[in-house]
């Protein structure tokens, strides 16, 4: 029995091109005598579809989609495994079809729905409650959906007076998060071993708001081993052949097994930094173009952050298509102003110039009339900020370029910012990557561009928002590297600052960090989206009052 | 057996300062020699905790906190009835603990979850599974937590085998918008007929970032009647005595009944205008004073949003407390400065006039130099709204005024504004607010004022961005009238372009406007947070993706 697994980077909302995509694979599979091919969760409607869900046409819709497809696929004799929004007498539900020969043969409702982190899908779904095993020419297989594998033991129990499985298909919609393969690979493995039985692991890839999916679908054997993995952030096919074992193994059962697959898994972990990169890369890329953007500005203050922001978007876009502005003041150094150019220039990007003194003079006089006004200290600071982040959202306006906010997950997680000044634009594609990360990044793009693209001065210099003489980051924060530890404390594993300084943190700067921390919640929830690639992100993943006086 | 409800208006995280609050309601009982005192839902956390509640030091707190209450409530032989967040060895639970002689003597545990809406109950609590029954002074009451009891029939379910229950308490934090009160009378209503039993309700109070508790606890008698109602959006306690009753009554039955209750309800329903307006009031002091800004800032144009916006926030804060400025350009007419400054000295409140232009002409030049740039049409209306935002901010981080933003759920919901420029600000108050209701606002407002706050030439005049020569709302949307019928049934009531237009409304207009609402969610979610009103708001409430290509 040959199995194929199919990733498509689908996209929310377009059930008409998401069905088209999934012909396309289909017909590949068909090409490869496939007996069955798997496609991801929710693959009918893109994921996730969040309130989409609450209107009763737009599940309608995912029915007549589905309906479609088992007429477009009835020509060919493979068995189609497709997720969609189902509607029924008993709700709503987060389903997997089984379609054969023009008909809708079978359906599998998710029992296991996620509710935490980034998922809603108790918001619109209702559990199911009854295993669905297929036998496709004598392998039998249960059809399960993402998170209903994470609890093997539940598994279990439903299945105890069902006959022996021997291929667990997973159709999921799984984010990427650092560490999240290493966890998949764990999971899954675990699984195979309960079960004694083979895994065909299906994932979603592409980007879709916050969310990277990451693809990477997979086949394990029995003894929780990946066999073969489909590419990372990118569309694939990958296919196996599930035999019956001959009994000669080492411990002499007979089995269905994975006799033949095409792409060898490799054993080594893959590389975080490597991994951010792409993700930021697909997620730039699928945001810009299925938000109908050609087209970025980005504007390079010669920090790390902007030229790391840059060559993203230049991966992401095309050097052709992204446009670099650096808007000097009289605070600007030489040597900052010269770096953004360095960066343009080695990113082979247009590149332009705006000083923005005369304007700021502009404002200097008409507030000069505010009785009480102080052409100096946060408030000049910000307006600097403001008076540039006006600028790069004229060009946006002028232009139709997507805006792409340069802030770092260290800064916004602190405040130490200005809202609709660097905060301004339309996607922050290191939203959630912390400063002491974002240097690793700038050391990744040079290595794989064999060449020092982000000049060893971006690098090297203290951090400064450059808006007074002589500012640096440093007079303001604690230093990236004491800074991100605390935050990944406090942030990402819910630690209070008791604990935090009982792990060796000092006091004085984690109590200050986490005031800093709470008193800022109002400036995340104007910030523009981002790409998530820690365990938790700002946004829909940390729901956090901003009116909240607790202080722990 | 006199029972009392208390209704505080306790803050979000303020743990310490919601138990000194919770016995000052406790003394005022006990004054009134109450037999037992109820206290909202999640009362010592405060109303909805949010992520806090991921947290485990935060839960521990909790829980000291109702230890050190139940201590200080001990003196006294009054039962004390408190909604607290709770961990024990099952998980997480949303709890009421009844506390009596310096002891915790029992705990109910919420069975249904809302998670739909602005409420993601299942991301923190497990469901509870127990009906706790206690007895007072003769008297069988039942507890339950708000959403309990919105669905009867699993009460009497999960009450089958227990003795007759006399008195239904339910601890609740019910948000407030149009029509809430009616739905609860009706609810409330048929579950006191459905048990026939009498109903003591408690709601919380106050604002707590986009949500508004209208407080509002009640007494209903067992044929589903108020008997008493608290205040709506302030701080309240009501009591009433349960006694038996002589069986003299139509029906012959004896029962446990009110036979004494201080505050007659007003057998009127509220009227919906006055309700919002309490609400954007209640909802812009607490946003405000909670998050310590004594100050408050509105951009005033003449125009009906920002006069509303301007009213309420003078009853909110104080005239004293709030600054108007207004920033004409050459494209306001000398009609609507005028009026700015008539409503400014209306409201008695400091006015301040910047002029934007000379700033407005030094942007100009700036961007003379950029290839392309075009000295007028969208490009330069925004930069007239950024030039604004960006003074009204420089105001803001100079004087620590909170930046009122003046937008309307109309123009919102259509994106009819300048991300940055008159979306700019800490609190949107008008946020969710329909443009056909501003105007209805404004009309209360002179009514309660008795005299014309709102200048006549403010409701009549055609309304306009002002930010090009004779500009008009109506020559880039539809009428309000029809807008936000359309609005209403494709944002509230989840219709299909198809439902509405067979509803009788326009083609062409309504795909528009739906085209119009489906671009501009990534505005929406840069939005600042304001109060909802209508059962659906942006925000929480409304989870759509940025990236989404259905068009429906």
């Amino acid at each position: 029995m040959k199995i194929a697994l199919a990733q498509p980077n689908v996209t929310v909302g377009d059930i008409e091109g998401n069905v088209k995509k999934i012909l396309q694979f289909f017909s590949q599979a068909a090409k490869l005598d496939a007996d069955v091919v798997v496609f991801p969760e929710l693959c009918i409607s893109g994921y996730p579809p969040e309130d989409l869900l609450l209107k009763s046409h737009f599940i309608e819709d995912n029915h007549l989609a589905l309906e479609q497809l088992a007429k477009d696929c009835a020509d060919k004799d493979i068995i189609v495994c497709v997720g969609f929004a189902e509607k029924n007498p008993k709700g709503f539900f987060n389903s997997l079809a089984v379609l054969q020969a023009g008909h809708l043969r079978k359906i599998y409702r998710k029992i296991i729905l996620p509710n935490y982190g980034v998922f809603d899908e108790k918001r619109y779904f209702r559990t199911g409650n009854e295993p669905v095993i297929i036998n496709i020419k004598g392998v039998n297989v249960i059809l399960t959906i993402c998170e209903d594998v994470w609890q093997p033991h539940w598994l279990s129990v439903l299945l105890k007076d069902s006959p022996r499985v021997d291929l667990i298909i997973n159709a999921s919609a799984s984010p990427f998060h650092i560490g999240k393969i290493q966890q998949r690979h764990r999971i899954l493995g675990s699984l195979a071993k309960y079960f004694d039985c083979t895994i065909a692991y299906c994932n979603l890839v592409g980007g879709q708001d916050e969310l990277v999916f990451d693809g990477r679908s997979m086949f394990l054997d029995h003894k929780g081993d990946v066999v073969s993995q489909a590419k990372a952030f990118a569309e694939d096919l990958i296919t196996a052949d599930i035999e019956k074992s001959t009994g000669g193994k080492a411990d002499g059962k007979i089995r269905m097994e994975i006799v033949n697959s095409k792409r060898h898994a490799s054993a080594a972990a893959p590389d975080d930094i490597e991994d951010i990169y792409h993700a930021l890369v697909l997620g730039t890329r699928d945001y810009a173009l299925k938000n109908c953007f050609s087209k970025a500005i980005v504007a390079l203050s010669g920090g790390v952050d902007s030229a790391v922001t840059a060559a993203i978007a230049v991966d992401a876009l095309g050097s052709e298509n992204v446009v670099g502005l650096t808007m000097p003041s009289q605070f600007n150094s030489p040597q900052t102003i010269k770096d953004a150019a360095v960066v343009a220039e080695n990113l082979d990007m247009e590149f332009r110039t705006i000083p923005i003194t005369p304007v700021l003079e502009g404002f200097s006089r008409t507030l000069a009339g505010v009785e009480g006004w102080v052409d100096k200290g946060i408030p000049y600071e910000n307006l600097q900020a403001r008076v540039r982040g006006t600028i790069l959202m004229s060009l946006s306006n002028q232009f139709s370029y997507l805006v792409l906010t340069t802030g770092n997950k260290s800064e916004i997680a602190v405040g130490y910012s200005t809202l609709y000044g660097d905060t301004a634009g339309g996607f922050a594609a290191i939203k959630d990557v912390p400063k002491t990360v974002v240097y690793k990044l700038a050391d990744f793009i040079n290595k794989i561009h064999q060449r020092q693209i982000i000049p060893k001065s971006v690098c090297e210099r203290p951090p400064s928002a450059e808006l007074r003489h002589n500012q640096k980051d440093s007079d303001s924060l604690p230093e990236y590297d004491l800074l991100d530890k605390i935050l990944k404390g406090y942030i990402e594993d819910d630690k209070s600052s008791k604990e935090l300084v009982e792990q060796g943190l000092p006091q004085d700067v984690v109590e200050r960090v986490i005031r800093m921390v709470d008193f800022n919640e109002y400036k995340r929830r104007q910030y523009p989206p981002g790409i998530k690639i820690t365990p938790r992100a700002f946004g829909r993943d940390r729901r956090m009052p901003i009116t909240n006086l607790y202080k722990r």
